[in-house]
């Protein structure tokens, strides 16, 4: 099993977009950018903080998981696409997905991080050998 | 806004475990330790893919989120405790939500990534000034 996490954070994201203050509006925008990137949602949940705060939500893929929270009252916005590469090479997609989500909310600034997931304990790819024990 | 971001890569986990294959287990084992660190859930959703596949799923916190995706036909699990600091420093609530959750998988080894998702456009700590434009 290896992994990839890629992580932005938005800042300068206007309030008054609907998807900062609206769960229909962040579910929509996040269903449609799984659907977007080729990846598989099989459940999501969104919950509205009261006022000022906002929206934070999740869509749980096949491939693992899409998070995104946001902060109206800071303009502020958090996205996770966490994608398993365990039948094939996702990261496309997540890159994808990432970008689909990030777009929408027309931030000023956005902070990108990847981390990889990979197992230490990974087999090598298949062709290759096993190194010396 | 602030946050930091835990994550924990588990291997060599027993596959029998009930938390590797069944939802309601994980779901315990996570809404247990989201109590112990003393987060706040505002919502939670699990999945179970068909076997040999494992189980998905995602708690929604007011402080952010919990995630965890378990493969026992790999005898891996991941875990992601991303937590705000917006109200209060949680970076100790996310260490001891990451460690309650990490434990009871008895993996043969973990590894373990920080981020930090904190602002580039962050206003300085109280008291300091703002930085000359």
């Amino acid at each position: 099993m290896n992994a990839v996490h890629l992580t932005a954070d938005l800042h300068g994201c206007p309030a008054g977009l609907p998807a900062m203050r609206d769960t229909e509006a962040l579910r929509e925008l996040c269903l449609h950018a799984v659907r977007e990137a080729g990846l598989q949602a099989v459940g999501e949940l969104f919950h509205r903080f009261p006022a000022p705060g906002g929206v934070t939500g999740a869509v749980l893929l096949a491939e693992s998981h899409l998070a995104v929270h946001t902060w109206p009252e800071h303009g502020t916005v958090t996205v996770d696409a966490f994608v398993c590469n365990a039948s094939a090479d996702n990261t496309g997609r997540a890159e994808r997905l990432l970008e689909a989500v990030v777009a929408p909310f027309g931030a000023a600034q956005v902070l990108r991080q990847r981390l990889s997931r990979s197992s230490p304990a990974a087999p090598p790819p298949a062709g290759q050998p096993h190194p010396p024990a």
